[in-house]
């Protein structure tokens, strides 16, 4: 398997990318061949420092790079050679078999609807996040910002997508499915909830569990949590800023710590036909193995087969 | 002044609502009259006990109770002789000027809708949030779940209802307006917050300053955010979880300690012509004392008033 990283992304690259790729080396059991993507001139010496086996990785260059606040249409248009650039015509062809980035994230989004295709029967792709619970055990809630607007029919397509992640990636057998709602009965909320909660409940492939509220999301009551990716977007932003007022206030809290959902390394793109994982701006090395551990995990599962497999007519 | 309190309303009526009437009575400067409406002779001993200033109260006796599980408006019309239904009466007549109740919440819906009308030129009453921050002061979130779908003109309307209130019952002297949303520049976010913000922009009377996300809504970024009440509700029962995880694990920290949403006494219902509030099920004393302080200022500060210059046309 052959994985692609885009060097050159997020705040602290080339760098960060560097120390996350020698941490995935040196913690990871793996067989991944790593396509790193990148200005050769500037990754050549930390590699070297890095000393790591030159047999797991080879370098692509890049000669250009898309900025963090640059239009994604026009730059990805305009700089073909940036790394964001040659990582999707190399997972179009079929060089690597996920791509990765923590670069400008509406570049990833315009690469990855452009470049490769949503799963024939998913009309829209979705991210997530992981939900950290007190057990140890992680949650699952989308969609979480790309689809600020939905129908019914999508929140059963996120549910479908999320619990198959559930079941191959967070290691939960049977996952269980709730819908994010205002009320626990069936009829309880707004008239997309409303719309969506017989959907849910009639879908032979879903263990769905009823409605769950803002008060459940970090609780087991559900395994995978789905709602339109605007409440879903407030509510993630919202438990990132709890983490960091963890921080301010010095409230050290081994549960509070795994708020910090920037350790977790991006979310991939769930419902597109190839592997893409969309990291955060401000990844660190460990956010950077993360990611890889994710495409290793998704590839290995062949959670993409598993999804087709669900949404053939 | 007299202000109607429902003492059989709640999971620890009458005596949590007696304990809150004797703090309130004890620690705040009143010229208030208290309407107590219960069943008698479950007062008298807990009033006797309580040995409050008689001057300061009355008891309007309640033969019936709505139970908290009660179909809202069926109990209402059953029920005529409860402390929920003598309560709405009172208020519709003039005998008292406010009323409060921590019972059963639909009830005091239908009871605020059907006995008192909205401000004419208010399409939706809402609800609202004290919104705890770090430096001590609050903000304010609505609408918190009585609106779960909304338009333009209902957030429009209610930011105009919460500057007021965070004017004259919070206390900020030209409260900042923010627009909840999933980014920062005019235009993102889903239908419903892209159709908002220019109206946002163009109010005469709003202190707009633009969106803010998630992430911003416990800061000092805005005074007052706007939101429907699907995502305000998720976004405070969230919150309300929150404070639970703290609790339980002993995170000791004042400013979480905040979180603990139901010592702040229930919402009043903005947009309606008289002061009505409504408290958690769950409220202690210290809940009723808040509740009556609030329908305390909310006389003084004539806020009904100035709500109803507001919206004239």
């Amino acid at each position: 398997m052959r994985i692609g990283l885009d060097m050159m992304g997020g705040d602290f690259a080339p760098i960060e990318a560097v120390k996350g790729v020698k941490l995935f080396l040196d913690t990871v059991a793996t067989d991944a061949h790593l396509v790193l993507i990148g200005d050769e001139a500037a990754l050549a010496p930390l590699l070297s420092d890095a000393q790591l086996d030159q047999s797991k990785y080879s370098v692509v260059h890049s000669s250009q790079v898309i900025g963090m606040n640059e239009h994604p249409t026009k730059a990805l248009k305009e700089k073909p050679q940036s790394s964001i650039g040659i990582g999707f015509h190399l997972l179009q062809n079929g060089k690597v078999d996920a791509f990765i980035s923590a670069g400008n994230t509406g570049a990833m989004m315009v690469g990855t609807f452009y470049s490769i295709k949503a799963i024939e029967g998913i009309q829209r792709p979705t991210i997530s996040t992981p939900v950290p619970r007190e057990d140890g055990s992680f949650g699952l809630l989308l969609d979480v910002g790309i689809n600020a607007d939905c129908k019914a029919e999508n929140l059963v397509q996120f549910a479908v997508l999320g619990s198959l992640y559930s079941k191959h990636i967070l290691q939960n057998s049977n996952p269980t499915v709730g819908l994010l709602n205002i009320g626990e009965e069936e009829g309880k909320g707004n008239l997309l909830a409303q719309a969506t909660y017989p959907l849910l409940k009639e879908h032979p492939q879903l263990n769905f569990i009823g409605n769950v509220e803002g008060r459940d999301i970090f609780t087991n009551k559900a395994d995978v949590i789905v709602c339109e990716g605007f409440t879903g977007n407030v509510v993630l932003k919202m438990a990132e800023s709890i983490h960091d007022i963890a921080v301010r206030r010095n409230i050290n809290d081994d549960y509070m710590h795994k708020f910090d959902f920037e350790t977790y390394g991006g979310t991939p793109v769930l419902g597109v036909s190839q592997p893409v994982i969309i990291g955060h701006g401000i990844s660190k090395g460990i956010a950077f193995k993360n990611m890889l551990t994710l495409a290793q995990q998704m590839i290995e599962s062949k959670l993409l087969d598993k999804i087709r497999e669900s949404f053939v007519k």
